[in-house]
C-alpha cells in the first residue's frame, strides 16, 4: 500500500447549516460555540424550528483530512456513514479530493449523522449533532494496512461518544506504534473533555497518544484549572511527544517538554463563520509536520488554514489551501 | 384561505455545487452557461468525476418564491419531490421561509431532483439536471383554491420537459384567469426555448400567459432572430399583458405595447455565482408588480435582487433580500 501523510478517524457527518440570531439559541436553549448531542426526536424538532440551510460534508477529522489534502498533502480516513444519500454526498466529497475512503457504510437504519450548526452574526457556531450511524464504528472498520501505511494517525476526542469507537481508536493505536508511526488526537470540545477527562489523561499517560491538540478551553478543562501556564505544564508533563495549543486571537503555542513555540494569529478582516477553525489548524499542522518542517512553520501552516475557513461558509475549503499566498510564502520561506 | 401575492410552479430540485476550471466542462462535454437534461447514469458519471460539492435547495420557481418571501412577500410553491433526504432538505428550506408548500411528495423511485452545477472562475454556472421525481408533476397535484389565492401564477418553462406539468399549467391558468388573476411564465432557457418554442408561443397567443420573463439569449430563440428590437417587437405584440427582458449588464427592459422602460444593470464588484440571476430578477419584479409599483421600480428591486444573488455562491439568499441598503431605497424611493 502506498503511504500515506496522515490517516484521520472520526464521526462522519454532514453539516446542515443555518444562519441565525443570539434570540433564537436561547429561545432553543442551545450551547452557544459548543457541540450537543442530539436524539432523532430532538434533530426533527430543531430542523423544524430553524431557517432555510446549506449542506456540506463535515465532521472534525474529515474536516482536517480535507484540509491537508488541499494543502497538497495525502490522506486517508475511516468514519462510518449510512448507505443513504447524505451518506453518499459524504463519500463523493471527501474521496473527490483523492482521499483514500473505504469504510463500509451501514446497510439501513440509523441514518447518516447530521450536525445542524447555526451561526449567529458574530460568525460563532454552535452545534447540534445527532450521530446516527456513526454509533456503529467499531474494531472492525479499522484496516490494519491503511492505519500501518500512515506517518501519522490523527482521531478526534469526539469518538469516545459513540459507544464502541474507542475499541476501534486502542486498535488502530496498536498497529500504529507497532509500525513505528505515530497517533495524534484532538481534544474536540471542553465539554467533551468534561465528559472524558480521566479517558483522556489515561490515553496520554499510557502513550497510546503521541501529540495532542487542544484549544485552550479544553486544556483547562482536561487539568480543571483556569490557569493557562498550569494546563500547558500538564501537557508537557502528560504528551509523550508534544502538544499543541491554539489559543484563538491569541494565536497558538507548541509544548514540548520545557519548550514552548508561540506563535501568533493572523489578523482575519471579517469572521464569516467559525466552523471547522480548529480542524483546519491540525490540518496546517499535520501538513507541515509530516513535510518534516519546523513545529513553528507547522503551527504558522495551521494558523494559515484556520484563518481562511473562518472566511467563508462551511468547515471543507472551497478552493485549493495550497493555491494561498500565505500557505505558500510560509512552504518557500 | 389567506391571499399570496405569488404561487410559483417548477421542478422542485437540489443542486449539487462544485467549482471546476473551464477544462473540466470541455473534457465533460458540458454546455456552458446552460441546462442540460441528464439521465441517471450521466448523472452518476459527472457526479463522480466533479469535485466536492455543497447542497442547497434550487429549482428556478423555487428560488424565485424564495426571493419574493426574503424581499418580505408572500407566496407558495408547487413541486415534486420524492420522500427521501434530498426531499426533506427541499422542504424544509422553502416551508422554513414561510412559504406554503403543501405538494405530496412521491413515495419511491425515482428520487427528488438533483442539479449538478459547475461555477467556473469567471462565475458562469452551467448546470445538469437529473429530473427524478419532477417528471411525476401533473394536474392531481394544482390546488385550485390554492391558485384562486394568488395574485400572480409564475412556472418555468423548463416544465415543458417532464410529460405531464403542462398540463397542470392549464389546468393551473384557466382556475387563475376564472379567479381574476394573473399569470405569469419565465422562457427559462434558450435551449429550452428551442425545444418548445411553437408551445411557448402558443401560451402567450392564447393568452393563457399574461406576463412574460425572458433574457435576451431566449427572446432571440423565440422569434428566431439576431435583431434585439425585433424580438422586443413580438414580445410586444404576442403578450397580453407585459414583457420583462433582462439584459445582463445591459440591465433590463419591461415592454408593454409601444412602451420600453429600460433600467440600468448593478455594478457587482466580483461575480462569484450566477445561479439564480434571472430567477431572483423575477422575485424582485414579482415583488414590487404585486405591491403595485410602477414596472421601472418593479424592474430595479428585481435587478437589485439579481445583482446580490450573484456575489454569494447559491440561488437562495443566505441573508434576507429586504435588508439590503439597495433595496430599502427603492421601497421608500
Amino acid at each position: 500500500m502506498a503511504e500515506y501523510d496522515v490517516l484521520t478517524i472520526g464521526n462522519a457527518i454532514v453539516d446542515i447549516i443555518a444562519r441565525c440570531d443570539d434570540a433564537f439559541l436561547e429561545a432553543q436553549e442551545i450551547q452557544k460555540g459548543g457541540m450537543t448531542l442530539i436524539d432523532a426526536g430532538r434533530a426533527e424538532h430543531l430542523y423544524g424550528a430553524m431557517g432555510p440551510a446549506i449542506e456540506t460534508s463535515g465532521g472534525s477529522a474529515g474536516n482536517t483530512v480535507a484540509g491537508l489534502v488541499s494543502l497538497g498533502g495525502t490522506g486517508a480516513y475511516i468514519g462510518k456513514v449510512s448507505g443513504d444519500q447524505l451518506g453518499a454526498i459524504f463519500a463523493h466529497d471527501i474521496r473527490s479530493l483523492g482521499v483514500k475512503y473505504d469504510t463500509a457504510p451501514l446497510e439501513g437504519f440509523p441514518p447518516t449523522a447530521r450536525s445542524m450548526i447555526l451561526v449567529t452574526p458574530d460568525g460563532e457556531r454552535s452545534m447540534n449533532t445527532y450521530l446516527g450511524a456513526c454509533v456503529e464504528l467499531g474494531p472492525e472498520d479499522i484496516d490494519a494496512a491503511l492505519v500501518a501505511a500512515a506517518k501519522v494517525t490523527y482521531f478526534e476526542g469526539y469518538l469516545w461518544d459513540p459507544p464502541r469507537a474507542k475499541e476501534a481508536i486502542v486498535a488502530a493505536a496498536k498497529i500504529a506504534h507497532e509500525a513505528g508511526r505515530q497517533v495524534a488526537m484532538t481534544l474536540s470540545d471542553s465539554f467533551c473533555v468534561h465528559r472524558y477527562r480521566a479517558e483522556f489523561l489515561d490515553l496520554m499517560r499510557s502513550g497510546t497518544v503521541d501529540i495532542v491538540f487542544a484549544n485552550e478551553a479544553e486544556a483547562l478543562a482536561l487539568y480543571e484549572t483556569e490557569d493557562v501556564d498550569a494546563a500547558l505544564a500538564g501537557l508537557a508533563a502528560d504528551t509523550k511527544a508534544f502538544a499543541i495549543v491554539t489559543r484563538s486571537e491569541k494565536g497558538c503555542v507548541v509544548v514540548e517538554g520545557e519548550a514552548r513555540i508561540a506563535v501568533p494569529a493572523l489578523t482575519v478582516p471579517h469572521v464569516v463563520d467559525t466552523t471547522g477553525a480548529g480542524d483546519l489548524f491540525a490540518s496546517g499542522f499535520l501538513r507541515g509536520y509530516t513535510l518534516g518542517l519546523s513545529h513553528e512553520k507547522s503551527a504558522r501552516l495551521g494558523v494559515a488554514a484556520a484563518g481562511h475557513i473562518i472566511t467563508q461558509i462551511g468547515p471543507r475549503p472551497q478552493t485549493p489551501l495550497k493555491d494561498l499566498a500565505e500557505v505558500k510564502s510560509i512552504f518557500v520561506g
